[in-house]
């Protein structure tokens, strides 16, 4: 028991301007009146599973315990995936069986996985297109109210995982990928701060970045460095600039850091 | 009286960059305190009337008795065209009288509504281009704190309607049009799910589309469908794609359903 | 004391796709979790610290005493910029010293400013990219939990400022600029009401724009006009129209008033 009302964030690929968004408020509000609903965002690309999955991962676990994370980022609705359930830390995460919730349930392997079947927590009749409001938001509000995942559904024992590959390791360099761009133009890699030496040089596309730089001021105004974000992780970067316009990279890039 | 504070949901047209919106939070918090303030959307296009009527249809019911809707999509600000407080299922809408509000009062013929007049509810002096925080933000707070529409000002008989046609029926087909545009690129018509036999042939600007699907996955990722959408209307859709730019359509096209 | 929780109003150019605004959230929660966090906006063009000190110039004052707004535009992050934490008029404002504070400081001269030092409120190890998640945040919520700004680190007695230019007056003309554009396309100037003759004929970059007008409707949409817009400023306008793309003009484009 909290002296707090429980508090739902919600993550999709929305964008306001439909209502969409308003009517998930508006269920939840309806079942939970003392929920906190508050917007992470629904900026994500449409359907872009790895990009919610990312930004899921930037926040969840830095949120209470009892908060309820709900992902509506969905392209299979109505199609045969799972909406799932699930209990990680102490913090809830509710979405679609299609790998957003992954690096979560990765990172928590005793994490309770159930499937959202019960018509009792859901607005009958279901849509064919908007599970976000009829399936989705009913079960966060459920867990709002003190109710438990497996009022929901039965457990679920294999969600599906986004199968992410780690980055090359050999003796002379490690072999990554550019994982995320975010709204700076930031290229932010999958290798790890623990990977990366301080004598190191960083090459992106076969474009030279130079060593790991401590701030971004130890360069000058559009020149590119790289740096360790605040995900722990290598990225890549444009001072006062865009990196992702500047070098013309995208996800999926290749980074390498040579040892010297 | 309800042990939750009131609830005021805001739509409009502002963008959120230039601080317009944080003022008419800043002019609720300071007169109704105790009120819940949350955004339905900020992203309606600028002066784009018949969206932002749209987007309030899909939600306005779905929040509980007592919530406060207020949409500020006022290309009229400072015109002759009046501001509006109205009360429909125990719920409050307030906004310009420019058809905003058109599709939530037309579904409740007995809503209440009344223009928006008494200065003693205004934030003096009143600005030229800004009823949002000087007209619209210090009305919704007034019915936040417990107040009355009536209070603001006179009856009002006869409010601006949209005007919208229905969609043509005849023994062998109906025609109709898009009436709105998704973030997804879904094109939404004007043809309610009890006009479509389910051996229908649907086309939108003479490009067939087939028959309505149950779900998007019937049909392979890039190819159009036709659907039951969650405002119960027929809807044309890409699987994992946008039907508007595939098809090149927005709002206004024609859309056929033929009865085979 | 107050019988309402403390409010955080964000203002930020981090986009909220990237999952930067929902790990502040977060880590207010967890230090703070009474508070109730509001957004201004996350839409700031990244690195625009003008744009950012207009747009919190439009709502700080507005809300109540015991606000705390937190603005993280912070281009300069992990370099030798100072955070910090000041008080003003009741109200709290946090962020980085390069400027974003600086209406407000300017037009407070007795506000109380703190430079952000103090480890005890970060959260360790502080990252070098992510000042809002791990030093501005933890700042807030220690407001909000009812500390002082004093608590944060020594006083600081010359926050930057962003040095505007006012217009120039001559006895026939006031020579003035663009210093925001809205969303809307409105070109906000430096000119205030009171320097504005009611007999004035207004020019932008050369182009004649006729007197100030009482409202946007005494012009047939798609013509310019003028008119004092909501912050008491002169604003050129285009009837249902984009000013700034009608005339091709942005920021720092000249505007004089002729007095006839």
């Amino acid at each position: 028991m909290t002296a707090h009302p429980r508090r739902i964030i919600l993550l999709t690929d929305f964008g306001t301007a439909d209502g969409y968004v308003a009517a998930i408020r508006g269920v939840i509000a309806t079942i939970a009146p003392a929920a906190m609903v508050e917007d992470a965002s629904h900026s994500i690309a449409p359907g872009d599973i790895r990009a919610a999955a990312w930004a899921l991962n930037q926040y969840w676990k830095l949120h209470p315990p009892g908060t309820i994370h709900l992902v509506v980022v969905d392209p299979g609705v109505g199609g045969p995936r799972r909406p799932l359930a699930s209990e990680a830390l102490g913090r809830f995460l509710i979405g679609p069986d299609n790998g957003v919730l992954s690096h979560a349930l990765d990172a928590v392997p005793n994490a309770r996985v159930c499937a959202v079947e019960n018509p009792r927590h859901m607005r009958l009749p279901v849509s064919r297109t908007f599970h976000g409001r009829d399936v989705f938001a009913p079960a966060a509000a459920h867990i709002a109210s003190g109710g438990d995942i497996a009022d929901l559904g039965p457990p679920v024992h294999d969600p599906v995982r986004l199968g992410l590959e780690p980055p090359l390791r050999s003796e002379h360099s490690v072999r990554g990928e550019v994982i995320h761009v975010d709204r700076f133009g930031n290229l932010i890699t999958n290798i790890p701060v623990g990977w990366v030496d301080g004598a190191a040089e960083i090459v992106i596309e076969g474009k030279p970045v130079g060593p790991v730089r401590s701030s971004y001021s130890e360069v000058d105004p559009g020149e590119r460095l790289a740096i360790i974000g605040s995900a722990d992780l290598l990225e890549i970067a444009v001072r006062d600039g865009s990196a992702a316009a500047t070098l013309d990279v995208r996800r999926g890039a290749e980074v390498v850091v040579r040892f010297v």
